[in-house]
């Protein structure tokens, strides 16, 4: 039972960072403090602020001391939390975790059975799902008896029509778990209630999202329920991102393997790593750092993604039957003004216009006047929708 | 110099077949005959009709004497042309050939530093390439002194702006050929002069055209010039085909290699050959058989595959600023009135909208009255495109 003064913790493990947010469990959403370790491995650096956004803790280890793992690192958080938590007790903990496979369709309470389940389901993301788990497992050992609670990036896009779900392969392999499960579902989730709250006729209608961040996907959503999104099987799929290419022709890939050489390996690396905006332009993933640049491949890398952008807006609306709505999201979607203005520009058929000052100012809504499609500018918050799921998990455990 | 009577030879070599058509010089388009060897390397049958389409020939091999390979399939064509050319003189043959790389962005006049460039190719298409280069070899020996013309299927679309043009990956991929060719040229360039002709104010304008044979792809035209196409390094990319799975998640292939053990072979055997329409159905590529069929799986895979050319619709509309046209051309564009219906449905939003009377008679302009954006159907003829361009190179070099 949720007591006045219980307390969510949220974390979120990837690869070589941990992010957390802890919300006072009858404020949220609306943390009271986030912070994270990243450069887990490599050179960590722990930081902290309050609700106010103030820093509270930016600490670097010279030499010894510094968090080698997740679980050490997760050791860190959990002391300068103790600091902060003031009597609070820690209700639950709401972990983000990539990969819910074809069945999880909500978040879950995590006991030994699921722990398995989900970890079978690595294979599907190798280069995130163990880092989730491995906050699951450490959180889990530092607060024996808390709820444990897994929130899935796919979870949002379960309900698709087979025809999205599928590639067009042999019904084998669709069997065997090979879809187009979609991700970035709790950014959209958070978006589409958002909405729902702000223009409810709105989010009724067909909405395309554009969560454009270091990893970039768009959804259509129908009445608040995602439709399609450009993601597939993998977070591969899609739009093109900071260090991964996106959408390539499967051709290439055998082309580089079967006459170029490269090993299943060197091609992940290249397609995880080194391609998107850093690989093309060769210089940077971070668009502030491109538009800043005035080397041709930066213009040419913004270009690229703005066209690819467009050419996916289009498809979602056909998705959709149309649209009523775009809303940009996450780092990129959120700031970066001219990326928006040039993704727009040609959507007019669409009904798609949009305000220059209104977008230069990041405002909530930068349609032009008397534009037919609405084109919005939304923050997302995975963590307050993690912190959402939890409380609505617990009090149904309650319930039940 | 073309005279009275001359002949211009068509030939369209693919894996497993040699399709020929003979035009008379001065009636281009319009095919005195045509025919083709089909089942080469397994049960060769030989078939020609001519320009009425009544069959004048129709050959199978019980045992002995049929054709081994592209040679003897040639011979087995120039044999029976022999009988029909009725004193006419071969003045030049033309040859479909798939890929002409980064630069060939016209037919060109084959000669041995020519065929030793496009044999360089061969790794860019190898499943077409090779066949395609034989055929000019083989036509070549039999007709020495004759001049050979290769026609590209990727000419079409080499004015492609860079953001078209590229994947998201380092800029050195592109400088070693790694590019989005796209194909299907010849197709789309005997519709963009066939729409000119017949209806100008529309060729003028933003056209997309969907090439849906057991190979498929589209095109986004403007003013007759290709902006965009589905299909990209190779003709994997793009909607599902017959048997060809088109775009698929990069991760997919990671997957099936790192975690299923497949190797390249066994994944270019599955999505080139055991995808598509006929991998989902597990029945057939042929649209008719799946339409006739009571299987759901059936059903479920032309679901699909209008689900995916509806996406492209929107994605290359995006790509145009806008749509004034929908052009359906191939067999199943053609012909198969329900796959129209089914893609265009949903469309509205583009300002299309099918007649259904007219759908179902194959109208030339199956559009609904009112509807903005025009909805047509035109057969395509890229042996006869092949047979223009070899006329226009004789007559340049005429003038030369």
């Amino acid at each position: 039972m949720i007591a006045t003064g219980d307390a969510v913790l949220v974390i979120n493990a990837g690869s070589s960072s941990i992010k957390f947010e802890l919300f006072d469990a009858q404020q949220v959403p609306g943390a009271l403090y986030a912070g994270q370790v990243e450069g887990i491995g490599a050179a960590p650096r722990f930081s902290a602020k309050d609700a106010a956004g103030a820093r509270l803790a930016d600490q670097r280890w010279s030499e010894g001391g510094a968090p080698g793992d997740h679980g050490a690192a997760l050791r860190v958080i959990i002391g300068w939390l103790a600091g902060v938590l003031a009597g609070r007790r820690i209700a639950a903990i709401g972990h983000r975790v990539v990969h819910g496979g074809p069945d999880l369709a909500a978040p879950v309470l995590v006991d030994a059975t699921v722990m398995e389940r989900l970890g079978a389901l690595a294979s599907l993301a190798p280069l995130h799902q163990p880092h989730n788990l491995a906050g699951i497992a450490a959180a889990a050992e530092h607060f024996p008896g808390v709820p444990q609670v897994a929130c899935f990036d796919t979870a949002f896009h379960r309900a698709h029509a087979w025809e999205a779900d599928t590639y067009a392969l042999p019904p084998e392999f669709y069997a065997r778990g090979i879809r187009r499960y979609g991700f970035h579902g709790l950014s959209y989730e958070y978006i589409a209630r958002s909405l729902a709250q702000t223009d409810p006729a709105l989010a009724a209608g067909r909405v395309v999202v554009a969560h454009l961040g270091n990893g970039a996907s768009l959804c259509a959503m129908h009445d608040g329920r995602s439709i399609d999104s450009t993601m597939g099987f993998t977070a591969l799929d899609g739009v093109p991102m900071g260090t991964r290419s996106g959408q390539i022709d499967p051709g290439v890939l055998l082309h580089l393997m079967a006459s170029d050489g490269m090993d299943t390996t060197a091609v992940q690396k290249l397609l995880y790593g080194n391609a998107g905006l850093k690989g093309m332009s060769g210089i940077s993933q971070d668009v502030r750092d491109l538009e800043a640049s005035a080397d041709p491949r930066a213009a040419a890398a913004l270009s690229h993604f703005c066209w690819r952008v467009r050419r996916e807006v289009g498809a979602l609306a056909a998705a959709l039957g149309g649209i009523d709505a775009l809303v940009f999201t996450a780092g990129i979607g959120e700031n970066a003004a001219s990326i928006r203005a040039r993704i727009c520009a040609g959507l007019g058929f669409l009904g798609i216009e949009v305000d220059p000052a209104l977008n230069d100012a990041n405002a909530p809504d930068i349609s032009a006047p008397g534009a037919t499609t609405r084109v919005l500018v939304r923050a997302t918050d995975e963590e307050g929708m993690i912190a959402r799921h939890v409380l609505a998990l617990l009090q149904r455990s309650e319930k039940a």
